[in-house]
């Protein structure tokens, strides 16, 4: 044991939380050594699974007597190595899995306590069974935990309609630097107490102080849906496609998501389907969702209308209306399909960047243009949520090329593509945050004006550096 | 000129802006003193009045350079004394009058860029020319600064709908304590770059920086509307109509205020009214309004079933629905009216606290019992956004009594109204914000660890305590 830190120091964590509470065995601690994005192989490290708030309050205390780092960690699904343990000596990783209750759901105030374990998917599950939904919903719902969600502002497919997950939050209870703890827990809608100090631990990746608990506003359940698949064949003629729909449904659209025929494609050849989904094969895909809690709102004559309008003006030039869940899941799982495809393709390159959507067209120009000069031959497969402006600008190894040789451009690539989003007034990342991989890309944007804010209010809040050490900036 | 101030100060300002961009003579600086709240009579004061934010950034080197205190002005609509000058010594007052312009209205990104001197209603008004809705709306939006708006994250008529100031900003521009000038003002709607500092300031009533500019959120103009003014006999009552209209209208009601009959019927005296506007006479109001943006949503239709059900079931016992424009005004002519009533009421105490929904017929209660004990003979006459869980808790002094008297008990009242608030897990502040005359209750709300985490925040970006000293805390 006493290899793994100060003296002393697993005794008194175990004292906190019970012997089965600690893990320090190799193979125990391995799969707390980073995320999908980035994972650090010789670490010293010790994980801890508290149960309570007042748990981690005593861990963090006990941490700082020892001088020893903290690094949360949630479902271990973000891209950009945030829960990866600090390369700087001894880690307390704080595994949240034990604190995963649902505390109220409450539907007068409409609002939902849940603890920062429970997963993304239990939380929307809870929100459900009340009649209720939860405006946050992304590929990882299954394994990402409300605090990782929050932690780093997830995004998702709903952006359009509900914001980001920083939207959802009306109260948190945070353990801070020192060990206090700050419960301010209560579904409030309206406080304008002085600092809304809660927007600083969203989004912070955990360097601020580690969220236990959330309140987060609930939304009536979709009573109506509308969903179509629909081809275009263009960015610019997509963007144009939804002003029509904002036209029709007002803020009702729930998601406009474009794919390339690149990832359609990729997805088709991965999941063995061969029947084009858009109708003929036309380049981009549209999949358009609105929804409403007023069984008063005809989506169904709304949408009838658009696509008459726009098949009639030749802005759209196939596609189907989902006439059942079955077929609405059906369109959903190309969509969710690409990811899966590109997860899978050896030497996939991946990126998270997102532009004002009224660039969009010049950004897929010019970040095709971009990559194609680094690497000739790659394919870009961009797809992603053109109503909030963040497209992925995913790319393809050169086919016929080994695809470490693509992927030792990685690093290249991806600042190119930064560039070009820079360029367009855009952002380096838009929905997966920062952690250590896009550390230098945020430096760049924000400028030594911002960053010297970000750093002073790190060392107001964090004066020893606990929380996260080594994310965001140095 | 040498006695406002330290040597040079003034020529240095008017280097800046120019002979007529400052004022010093005693009637020229006396509409600066103060807003609505408080007053302060004697402070020693410059007023400066930049045309750009260039100049805002050389006036605060300046200031700085003297050791001169900055006091922002925008309106001076507010009610708790955040625009009064600080009494420590000389003070420079930023009036924004000449920084008033609509930088740019883009329906592509559905984004305003405004500068900070420019009123709540001009902002409104360019969003409606084109096609659009800007989400905040309040009683003052003729006065107000969109500086002010969202220094001090206004409310208003539309939380339930739109969220505060704070929601509609997608990007500010701001000068900091010490010249600097952060100007991040893309139409971006996804980013996740480390900490969202825009968030610190919105709210922060001038204290970490000065608001320049702001990329607030367009919304698609409503095509459709539907209006009632409704009876009810209590508040539980209210509550139980809100979650039926819920159900109707789904996430479209954008307004459910209430009105208790003591606040009617002071504004039917004042506005020499005499048709009750809920049909009998029955002790409670509710304005209901709900809105969309799209053709196909029939709002009448829900508004019928609604009413159809609740009549029926007798919950709602009277009122009307708004047939045409000019009656839907004069609902409205009864909310605002109100509120002028009570301006013109000698002796009449306002408050602004907000609970959970759950909890308002149980704070209406226990602060009237609060207010009787303390002043019997007073009559409460609570109004507000129900919706939200803010309802004004404002007093009308006994008859027949100097209102002096009842005067003299303000601060004692105003307390025990804070105090049922916090007990029901409420807050001493919804959408008035602190200024001067609320920072004990503030500290008494937020605790020691809050506190010391926005004192420390306010350290590390204002290390001089330049930027309204005195406001929020000491």
């Amino acid at each position: 044991v006493s290899e793994h830190g100060p003296h002393g120091l697993v005794a008194a964590l175990k004292t906190i939380v019970g012997d089965d509470g600690v893990l320090v065995e190799t193979h125990d601690i391995q799969p707390f050594r980073g995320d999908i994005g980035l994972t650090a192989a010789d670490t010293d490290l010790i994980v801890v699974r508290p149960r309570s708030t007042d748990a981690l309050s005593a861990i963090v205390k006990v941490c700082g007597m020892h001088g020893v780092a903290i690094t949360p960690r949630g479902g271990g699904s973000g891209f950009c190595g945030g829960a990866v343990p600090s390369a700087t000596g001894l880690n307390v990783v704080v595994s949240f899995e034990r604190m995963r209750r649902i505390r109220a759901v409450d539907t007068v105030n409409d609002v939902l306590v849940v603890e920062a374990g429970c997963t993304l998917h239990d939380a929307q599950e809870a929100a459900k069974s009340a009649g209720r939904l939860l405006g946050v919903d992304h590929g990882g719902a299954g394994s990402s935990q409300i605090g990782g969600n929050l932690g780093t502002n997830a995004g998702g497919n709903n952006v359009l309609r509900y914001g980001m997950a920083r939207d959802q939050v009306l109260g948190l209870e945070v353990v801070l630097a020192d060990g206090s703890v700050i419960s301010r827990l209560s579904p409030l809608r309206k406080s304008n107490v002085g600092y809304d100090l809660k927007q600083m631990f969203l989004g912070s990746e955990g360097t601020l102080g580690l969220i236990t608990a959330a309140t987060l506003r609930l939304r009536p359940a979709p009573v109506k849906r509308a969903t179509a698949c629909l081809a275009v064949e263009s960015p610019e003629q997509a963007l144009r496609f939804l002003d029509q729909g904002k036209l029709a449904f007002g803020e009702s659209i729930s998601a406009f998501e474009l794919m390339s025929g690149a990832a359609v494609a990729l997805h088709m050849k991965h999941a063995r389907e061969d029947a084009w989904p858009g109708g003929e094969a036309v380049p981009w895909l549209i999949l358009l969702e609105a929804d409403s809690a007023s069984s008063y709102f005809d989506l169904d004559a709304a949408l009838t209308d658009l696509l008459d309008r726009t098949f009639e003006s030749g802005l759209v030039k196939g596609g189907t209306v989902a006439s059942s869940e079955a077929q609405r899941f059906k369109f959903w799982r190309i969509r969710e399909g690409i990811a899966s495809a590109m997860v899978a393709t050896p030497g996939c390159l991946k990126s998270d960047t997102a532009v004002p959507i009224s660039q969009i067209p010049q950004f897929i120009f010019d970040a095709g243009a971009a990559v194609k000069t680094l690497a000739p031959g790659c394919v870009p497969a961009p797809f992603g949520h053109l109503g909030d402006g963040n497209i992925h600008f995913n790319v393809l190894p050169p086919m016929g090329e080994p695809p470490e040789l693509f992927q030792s451009k990685w690093k290249l690539i991806q600042a190119a593509i930064a560039t070009v989003s820079l360029s367009l007034d855009g952002t380096v990342s838009a929905e997966h945050g920062i952690g250590l991989t896009k550390k230098a890309a945020m430096a760049e944007m924000m400028g030594p004006v911002e960053m010297h804010l970000m750093r002073s209010l790190k060392r107001a809040w964090d004066p020893y550096d606990t929380l996260n050490q080594g994310k965001l900036f140095e």
